[in-house]
């Protein structure tokens, strides 16, 4: 039985990548189990309900040697903390490649998409399988929650694309409407705790690591009500300074990224975070707000400029 | 223009693939240039005399930052010695994952099947696009040299299905026979300085990364006539010392495949190679040379059994 899992601090596509993935292996007679690494944030379980799927079972740990398959990331420092002593078979992800390394010849499939949905979708059809409607539903789902419904500059032809096909095999007559229903609810933050917010979707990247090794965390909080966010500002920010101390990080940004307007605006810790913003991004600050403009994609925009500020080239 | 390359001492797939994933690229509007990291075995020389297609031109080195795909490889030890400063967009291969990471979500395709040439023909069909007399030539060549027509234990259905497609679109009419002339040319190995015939198909291997970090030095003379390279053993094994020192090894391994028996016999240069192939393979030695059986795939049968013996786990 191959256990199939998305990311922690899993969004979206990490939670129905890996249902579907499982389903899609399953009919192809192997044997596989989806799980989840966290909690469901708000817009997940508004999809989940709405596609009247039960969560996938959480997982916190698995025994040395157990055969995985990676949906929606790659890296250690996104996956069970005993990754490396476990046996990855496959991945299916869009992300940069990370740490990972196998002992036998894996399956793997990456493809510089806006969502694993949109590979997944590729499978199904390379396999000449059917995609059935709940299927279909979590895949769109996955685009329309990964791409911002097309804003994030990740968007691919192959996104739209799959999109188009997928809406009416899920029975979804009126993609925008679904998706806006997705951003509210994912925005619907009520008194959730702020180290929950930062926490909703977050990575620890490790970057520099061939010159002065550094951690640094990166959350992001996507929503239709920024407002909502900076009204509990020194909340977060509070969240953010033992988030940092926890995780023993040399840096923690949260952007909050308004989904309808296309902006990244970027709390601002200390003076450390303050600089990196300044000189990477030429970013304006005031009131420890960082104005990262139209950067919102967090993949595309921010980590790989990151990583070649903290990795000098000789 | 993307450069795309197999491994470094190539064999009849990492050519092919180059060659064919290059054209693949171009036909899909993706400027790609094949290249080779080294000089033809006798075995590609006869399959590209046969197809009537020039061996791509040597690479030495390619300025940092420059974009390209792998084929047949993705560890640094087996690449251009620069490829970590290299911007990988894209890996086709059928080996286990190493020591690759990336600074952009890459298009990978791994499958754990007999040869690249299998990955590329579903590559085509993926597209839509028709395969050319040329192309299935050179894909089913790279699958019968990689499954030593399926007598490997990494064969799968995947490949013989393949070389069933593919024939009839190369004209071949009998694979046997076009098997058994690749074979044959391949073990004509006429006045090969030892050191050359070492290396023709040779990939050093880390091994032991995390507790007692090793590099293996694992050459293979897959041949129809293993009399003839007995023959030289003293030659082969000073060779093998020479190498050793000059790659800094801690091991070095011969494997001489007698590819119609289906049996491999090794040269064992010192006690500390003679150690690890008793333990690890139970294997019997006499007179310098380990009778490893029908062990006849680097990948599937000594890499990992190697991997794993120099791995505790904990
Ligand atoms: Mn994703
Ligand atoms: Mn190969």
């Amino acid at each position: 039985m191959l256990a199939v899992f998305g990311h922690l601090n899993p969004d979206t596509d990490a939670i129905t990548a890996a249902l579907v993935y499982a389903r899609l292996l399953t009919r192809q007679d192997i044997e596989a189990q989806a799980y989840r690494l966290g909690d469901l944030n708000f817009e997940t379980a508004f999809v989940l309900r709405e596609a009247g799927v039960e969560a996938p079972p959480l997982l916190e740990t698995l025994p040395s040697g157990t055969a995985v398959a990676l949906v929606d990331h790659n890296e250690s420092a996104q996956s069970l903390p005993n990754l490396s002593e476990l046996t990855v078979t496959r991945v299916v992800d869009h992300h940069k490649l990370g740490d990972l390394s196998t002992a036998q010849p894996p399956y793997l499939r990456f493809e510089p998409v806006g969502s694993t949905g949109t590979i997944l979708l590729k499978l199904f059809r390379e396999a000449g399988l059917a995609v059935e409607p709940l299927e279909a539903r979590l895949m769109l789902s996955a685009i329309l929650s990964d791409t911002l419904h097309f804003r994030s500059p990740t968007t691919t032809a192959d996104d739209q694309e799959a999109v188009a096909f997928l809406a009416p095999v899920a029975g979804i007559e009126d993609v925008t409407a679904y998706a806006l229903a997705m951003f509210a609810a994912k925005s619907d933050l009520g008194d959730t705790p702020a180290e929950t917010l930062l926490r909703m979707d977050y990575k620890v990247f490790p970057f520099g690591e061939v010159t002065a090794p550094q951690q640094w965390g990166l959350g992001v909080i996507e929503t239709t009500n920024p407002g909502y966010v900076f009204g509990r500002q020194a909340e977060l920010l509070a969240a953010m300074d033992a988030v940092k101390a926890e995780d023993r990080l040399n840096g923690v940004l949260l952007s909050v990224v308004d989904i309808l307007n296309e902006t990244n605006r970027t709390l601002v810790l200390s003076a450390t975070e303050d600089k990196v913003l300044r000189e990477v991004f030429g970013a304006a600050v005031s009131g420890q707000v960082a104005d990262l403009g139209a950067r919102i994609s967090r993949k595309k925009q921010l980590v790989p400029a990151l990583e070649t500020y903290f990795t000098p080239q000789n």
